[in-house]
C-alpha cells in the first residue's frame, strides 16, 4: 500500500526523493540521529510503529534495530512548515548509533565554538 | 577567515556542499527547525556566537533573525558519527518558525500514525 496521498502531497523531496528524518527521544529529548526517508519509508513508519528510514549507503530501506536489536518505536511523526523535515519521536531500546554511542552526536562531539553572543 | 581545515575535513557534504543542521532550544530541548549549512555558515556559527545557515530558497548566507528579530544563541555545536548532520544548541528569541510558531514542527503538525508496536 502506499504513502496516503494527502501525505505524499505535503513533501518536499530532494532530486533522490527523500525527506530529512530527526529522531527525537520521547523521555530524555535527546536527539538521538538524522536519517532520511522516501514515501515507502514513511509509510511504513506511519503504520506500523517501527522507525524505518531509507539507507543511502546501501541503497535500501531500513528498519532501524533489525540487525543490532536497537530498534525505534514510533510515538509520533510531525512535518515541518515547508514539508521537507520530518520529526519522528520514537522509544530507543539501546544505542541510537551504530557506534555504541546513545546519540549520534555523541560519536562525533563538540565542535569547538570560540563565541558566544552576548545573551 | 575559512573554516578550519581540522573540521572542514570532517564534514560530509551534499553534492551542493551543504550540511544538515538540526536546532534545539537548550532550555525547552525543543527540536525547532532543520536548516542547512555551508563551509561558511558553519564558520560563522562557530566564531559569532549567532546562528548562520545557508537559505537555499534564497541562495546566500542567512543570520537567523537579521530580519524577523527572532535570533538564535549559539551554546554549542555538535557534529555526527559521519559528518554529515550538525546539531546545534542554541537560546531562541521568541519563535524559531517564519510562520509565527515555536517550533517549525507546529507549523507543519502531526502526521497520522496508524500503528503502534508493542513496548
Amino acid at each position: 500500500m502506499p504513502l496516503d496521498a494527502d501525505i505524499a502531497s505535503r513533501l518536499k523531496r530532494t532530486d533522490d526523493g527523500l525527506v530529512c528524518a530527526v529522531v527525537q527521544e520521547r523521555a530524555t529529548r535527546d536527539v538521538l540521529m538524522v536519517a532520511w526517508m522516501n514515501d515507502e519509508a514513511l509509510h511504513a513508519t506511519l503504520t506500523t510503529g517501527r522507525a524505518v528510514y531509507w539507507s543511502r549507503s546501501r541503497g535500501e530501506l531500513w528498519r532501524k534495530g533489525d540487525t543490532s536489536g536497537h530498534i525505534q518505536i514510533v510515538h509520533g511523526v510531525e512535518i515541518d512548515c515547508d514539508g521537507d523535515a520530518l520529526l519522528v519521536t520514537v522509544t530507543q531500546e539501546g544505542p541510537a548509533c551504530h557506534t555504541g554511542t546513545t546519540r549520534c552526536f555523541d560519536a562525533g562531539g563538540e565542535l569547538p565554538v570560540s563565541a558566544v553572543a552576548a545573551p
